[in-house]
């Protein structure tokens, strides 16, 4: 059986003017800034104007820990959406935008998958709506402030040596991971080590996703540390009075993008932030607006649950006042088969065994899931090679572990496909059973709240940290900075720090490398290994590839 | 008497939606892709639809050499296209798009003046349509891949000192001129020396702006030399293979971008390239496209005649294949007393001599534009200050040197003020009495080429250069580079190639300090003095004054 890659599928898309899908929401015309004719941007005045609107039910999309395998999130949250709205729902989806930078290293993810895809999947996949490109120009505009204000005589004594705010790109440039900059004598400044992070990983993309509306925006932008002094003491991006230009250069992309699914449903499409550094969701302006004009609004968050629905929780739902009523966890029988011990090569091989096995790492995501106070529905993203047993076992698991399993065949099928997953999930979003609260109070001291997370989602025996980083987190909780969530940074492959530890591993310690202060978006980044911020291209990079062929049509990015 | 300033202007214009605008050029809404309700892009099909049709007349706007006292250029251009269709004629302006990062060190320049302006101002000062952002993307790309190639065994042996391909962004950051990137040990690559430029410095730039369709900025991109081997044969952006991916990058921004003057008339924003060390002009395609749509295209061209005007004809006719019908020089009474020796705080008070011997500075401008076989015509740009005799003045030289001087109100009138400039503009336009030709033949050696515009336009007795200079000329007339035409990078404020050297200086020399070949723009660029391709921010740079005000308007952008 020969299937249409997801590029064909999304050609052959029949799109409609974003003005009718904007109509389905009740924006109007006047309301939507277009973009070409299938994106557009909803007006900041319009999004003022319905603040005293109730709020529709927030549905988070999460998963097990992913494997090469793939677990399908975006693509089960599209056709969750597709599906809500075939049952008469009025819903919509929200999914974060990609980066530009890693198309051009290995071909480019689409939004979603087979027939259930966000579109134009070649615009999202290359400018959009320009947001990427405001943030670079807002993020690097206060990098040359900075180098500026010490050029021209350094009032605020910032310690060369300490300048924390780097560069960004949206390329995967390894050339530019360490520099030295200010170069050639007098009049290019003072020479210093410094270097270029990709574009997602600046702590500006974490704002945009994170603030409020424009003036929450400014603020934190001001409140980004951007060096420090020879007595430690931090300097401000107010303080090099570059917040209200960044926001200037931000307001368009603070709001957010409007695009539509293979079906013609609304989805939003609003911010990228790392999942590792940052929080990982869409912008908090894209789902709180959106929950204005759907009643159920279908997002994800990056990664599998343990980092993904974690920092949903406890950064963006608690910061945006938000409560999810039920979250669905993605996943496959070959994901499962991979956490079961199986290879890639043997995934086409019925393995009931393997299933139950990797079930674990699935059944400890429910719970996790459960112990914020919201249901979980397990939705089984099918696959072709999936054989009935298998698809039984998981269903088997789950129903022993008190949550529902549901085949989806969205990908294939489209909302035809999800209907089923889409009226239990509404249903339960009906009955009100969430409870939701966040794992750790404001107040609980910032290494208890990695403790916290490492013992009761990761279930680690204990967190090691060397005094240093110990004294650090002390030292922000006598400056005012106690009572900001913690981002952890560490593998998504586990529950554990090792990579290779699938399954549902104990036994181990969480050990942290680093930790970081975002001061703007508000929380303590925590690291745990490894952590790359700007990536490099491969030894042939997709670039190579890509090209308009006569019709016109972008080749080789897909 | 109070004046409102530009910025109230624009904000008080009753703009129509685009698409409207699109309308009186015959383009129909499906054939716009709208930026918002007041921008948009003219897609490349409808672009292709047109391109058997006639012309229209093209009217190029220069000026005398730039003083402080302004000249007012894009206003004069504005003010005739919208003097033209108050007339009756079918007429669009086509001009430059704003570079972003300048506009955060000075205040932000605005597109034209007074009531001849082109709006939207603040969008067009900051994001626009997002091209510039498409070609630092596009510009950096391809430093990415450079750097990967160089990583992953150099099998194209560059020497890796010989990179001439730098990295470019659109902010004036002065500790990007010169770094060193690669650092930090084997996983960074190789460490070498090298710099970021202002993105409207990029080569890729004067090719967006060179090129006349895809097809042709594909093939240009790929003729780029990117580094040179150790046996200096030149490495090409297509060795890299990032020709494709650049195009695709590119092709949004290929589309030219149709905004509006404060009367709706129709006004192409297209492109940007630096004046000195590319040609400074719009696009092509937006020029062409124009050409096929309006009767009457107005267009201009960076700085004073002896640069702008002289590579308009000398690059951008030739190579596009275009042919004006009239040159407007715009001349203010304020620069000719400025160009006669007058300070600039003097320039309130009348002195009509100070004018008559500015006038020769205006008068071989004349000279050299006829010389191109096209009628001229002078807009006298009329400022509140000016007293009647002083007009009078510029009007008698003007006469004696066998062309009309023409007082245009436009600043303050708008085309009530330009009709009668317009009136005579079409009227010389329609006599067809142009007889176009470059100044020189493409088979003239290079060095021959660059001693033709020195004694031809700017009237020196004699190019300087050294044997090094005349070998490397030589070395690319011997590779096929022979054919290209020259781009002289010179100050725009005098003749000769110093600054204070105003009026119409004669005894000079022009020292030539050193050539660079831009293969794929298709010019050999010819470097007469210092030329900043990154600019700095000053002390108290205008950024700090940037921001939204409670109305959510941009206030210290203007």
């Amino acid at each position: 059986m020969a299937f249409k890659t997801d590029i064909q599928i999304a050609r052959e898309a029949a799109k409609r003017p974003i003005q009718e899908i904007g109509a389905k929401l009740g924006i109007s015309s006047d309301d939507l800034l277009p973009y070409g004719h299938d994106k557009a941007k909803v007006s900041q005045s319009f999004i003022d104007s319905v603040q005293d609107r109730a709020n529709g039910k927030l549905i988070l999309v999460t998963a097990i820990n992913p494997t090469p395998a793939g677990e399908g999130k975006t693509t089960t949250t599209v056709g969750l959406g597709d599906g809500l709205n075939r049952i008469g729902k009025k819903a919509a989806v929200c999914i974060r935008e990609a980066s530009l930078g890693p198309n051009f290293g290995m071909k480019g993810g689409a939004a979603g998958g087979g027939y259930a895809q966000v579109v134009p999947m070649e615009e999202m996949n290359l400018h959009f709506t320009g947001d990427f490109h405001a943030i670079t120009s807002a993020h690097n505009l206060l990098a040359a402030m900075i180098d500026n204000h010490i050029y021209w005589g350094n009032e605020l004594e910032i310690d060369t040596r300490r300048v924390t705010w780097r560069r960004v790109v949206d390329m995967n440039d390894r050339a530019l991971r360490q520099i030295t900059a200010s170069l050639g004598g007098v009049p290019n400044g003072f020479p210093r080590e410094t270097g270029f992070d990709i574009t997602v990983a600046s702590e500006v993309m974490a704002i945009l996703c994170l603030a409020k509306n424009l003036t929450d925006l400014q603020e934190r932008l001001g409140a980004m540390i951007v060096a420090y002094r020879r007595d430690r003491s931090p300097v401000y991006a107010r303080d090099i009075k570059a917040d209200g230009a960044m926001t200037v250069l931000l307001k368009d992309a603070m709001q957010p993008n409007l695009v539509q699914t293979l079906e013609n449903n609304p989805a939003f499409v609003h911010g990228g932030p790392f999942a590792n550094i940052a929080h990982g969701c869409n912008s908090v302006i894209a789902t709180t607006t959106a929950l204005k004009l759907a009643d159920y609004v279908v997002t994800e968050a990056g990664f599998g649950a343990d980092l993904g629905a974690e920092k949903f929780m406890n950064i963006k739902c608690r910061k945006a006042g938000l409560a999810p009523s039920v979250v669905v966890v993605v996943a496959t029988v070959r994901a499962m088969k991979m956490n079961g011990g199986v290879a890639k090569a043997d995934l086409g091989t019925e393995n009931v065994e393997a299933v139950q096995q990797g079930c674990a790492n699935l059944g400890r995501h429910i719970e996790n899931v459960k112990s914020f106070g919201v249901p979980v529905v397990v939705a089984i993203n099918h696959f072709v090679t999936d054989t009935d047993a298998e698809v039984a076992a998981v269903k088997e698991y789950v129903a022993a572990q008190g949550a529902e399993a549901i085949l989806s065949r969205h990908w294939e099928l489209g909302s035809e496909g999800s209907a089923d997953l889409a009226t239990r999930v509404a249903e339960i979003a009906d009955g009100d059973h969430a409870n939701f609260a966040p794992l750790y109070a404001d107040e609980m001291p910032l290494f208890e709240k990695i403790e916290t997370i490492a013992k009761r989602v990761y279930r680690a025996d204990e967190v090691l940290a060397d005094q240093k980083v110990r004294n650090q987190l002390k030292d922000w909780e006598a400056q005012g900075y106690g009572d900001l969530p913690v981002c952890m940074a560490k593998t998504q492959y586990s529950f554990s720090t090792d990579p290779d530890l699938r399954g549902a591993p104990t036994g181990f310690s969480v050990p942290i490398r680093e930790v970081r202060l975002s001061a703007g978006a508000g929380f303590v980044v925590v690291i745990c290994g490894e952590i790359m911020t700007m990536p490099g291209l491969p030894r042939v990079p997709s670039a190579e590839a890509i090209k308009l062929n006569a019709d016109g049509d972008v080749e080789g990015l897909f």
